[in-house]
């Protein structure tokens, strides 16, 4: 029910206006079956404290499209050059490096203009700062593996609450934002999350296949991560660690939907 | 005087706190000596209708930092393939295309940050907006020269108006915006504006030389452009035409200070 308002906000938004490519690989892109867990997120906590879906609608959707634009740059040659994002082939693949950046910029600009729709300076201002830290983690990731400099573990679980962290922080942030609620403890509670995402992400590159994941694997065999420093077996125990620090915290302040909805993500990643 | 504030503005904000190349290439596209038509402008437009400056500078600096960011991008292989900018090498010569591509996003992020630093809802919905046109703007402007079939003098133009106009639209209608009063007129002004500067543009790109301009000149040949849908004497009467016409409205709207920049800055772009 709230994904399919979602995929059907994501459709009227990016159906082309002008007859460009670079509109049709925006379409490609963000229509390409994510399961858009960072919008059912947004929604989600917005149902455990009481925020009306519609206003939260737009929030979820610009979530969406934020991740999927960092999708689409960072799988470019210059970065991660990857050929395949969610099954199928990455958007410069399909659409030529010049039309994927022109299609991640459009994405975040529209993605700017949702959260721009919701009129409330404080969450513009959040989701901006989102969005620079999400880049600089970006930028940690790629540069980490080119420094010679040995990296401490601190600093890689920077780069994650920075470069994945950030992103899961707003959406726990913005229904207490719209609510006029203090959001301290859940944006930290949603960087941890982040971190975990993270860890298990990187373990499913280790361990996954491209049937599986539908992106490519192994590619990330010069990134530095926390798996390679701490190695499979603590990672994963703190990957599972944070999980539950945050499922236990989800419980003990009453999100209950949350809570659920968390749980069983982690059910699936588990199963794949 | 203005020009003082913007740029010790600038400096401040693109100070490297995490000793990141991405954050170098920031500081360094834009700190490259551009002129700084835009936030002059919106600062002029400010004090001819009695905005306080320390109001405007925050959004004059975002419109400079987004304008860098469109160009480091545009600059990229994949899109213009430009070695050089503002007599340096281009952001991707001196720091590579992956840290480049990603320095251009910062740049945009943090020029979303500045406007949210402002709270005005209007505003950052306007700043959304301009952001995406100017995208599509670029995107036509891309896809013009792939496409086969004709495309009209009237593309080329709403493609001007899109990829240069947007910003000055902008930049006129920031302070009206803050001011609550309606921005529809400078608005268009401002795109009409936008219209005969890139054609100036396209006019120094067919007669310039790179020691007076600072970048590739000649690299535009497959591009379409008025000059070349018109040809040279025309399009130059359609800007200077367009260009009296602003500054005509300009001065009956009582816009003094921003009739005297602008007009000035007609005798700077001639005699380049």
């Amino acid at each position: 029910m709230k994904k399919e308002t979602i995929e059907r906000r994501i459709e009227e938004l990016v159906k082309p206006h002008f007859n460009l490519l670079t509109e049709s690989a925006m379409q490609y892109s963000v229509t390409a079956g994510g399961k858009r867990i960072r919008p059912l997120l947004v929604l989600t906590v917005g149902e455990d404290i009481g925020v009306e879906e519609e206003r939260l609608v737009d929030v979820a959707v610009a979530v969406e499209l934020f991740h999927t634009a960092s999708l689409v740059h960072d799988d470019l040659p210059p970065i991660d050059n990857a050929d395949f994002r969610r099954g199928k082939p990455s958007c410069h693949r399909a659409y030529g490096e010049g039309i994927a950046l022109l299609a991640g910029d459009g994405l975040f600009f529209l993605a700017f203009s949702q959260i721009a729709k919701v009129r409330e300076p404080k969450l513009f201002e959040e989701f901006s700062e989102t969005a620079y830290k999400l880049l600089l983690g970006e930028a940690m990731d790629v540069e980490f593996e080119r420094q010679e400099k040995e990296i401490s573990v601190e600093m890689v679980e920077k780069m994650y609450s920075f470069k994945t962290g950030a992103l899961f922080a707003f959406c726990f942030s913005a229904p207490f934002l719209l609510k006029g609620l203090d959001h301290t403890f859940v944006k930290k509670l949603g960087e941890k999350f982040g971190v975990a995402f993270q860890i298990y992400d990187d373990l499913k590159d280790v361990l996954g296949s491209l049937e599986k994941l539908g992106k490519d694997v192994g590619k990330d065999v010069k990134k530095v991560t926390l798996v390679k420093k701490m190695g499979v077996q603590k990672a994963k125990q703190l990957a599972d660690k944070y999980y539950e620090e945050v499922l236990e915290a989800l419980e003990s302040e009453g999100l209950h939907r949350t809570f659920d909805f968390l749980r069983n993500l982690k059910k699936m990643v588990e199963e794949r």
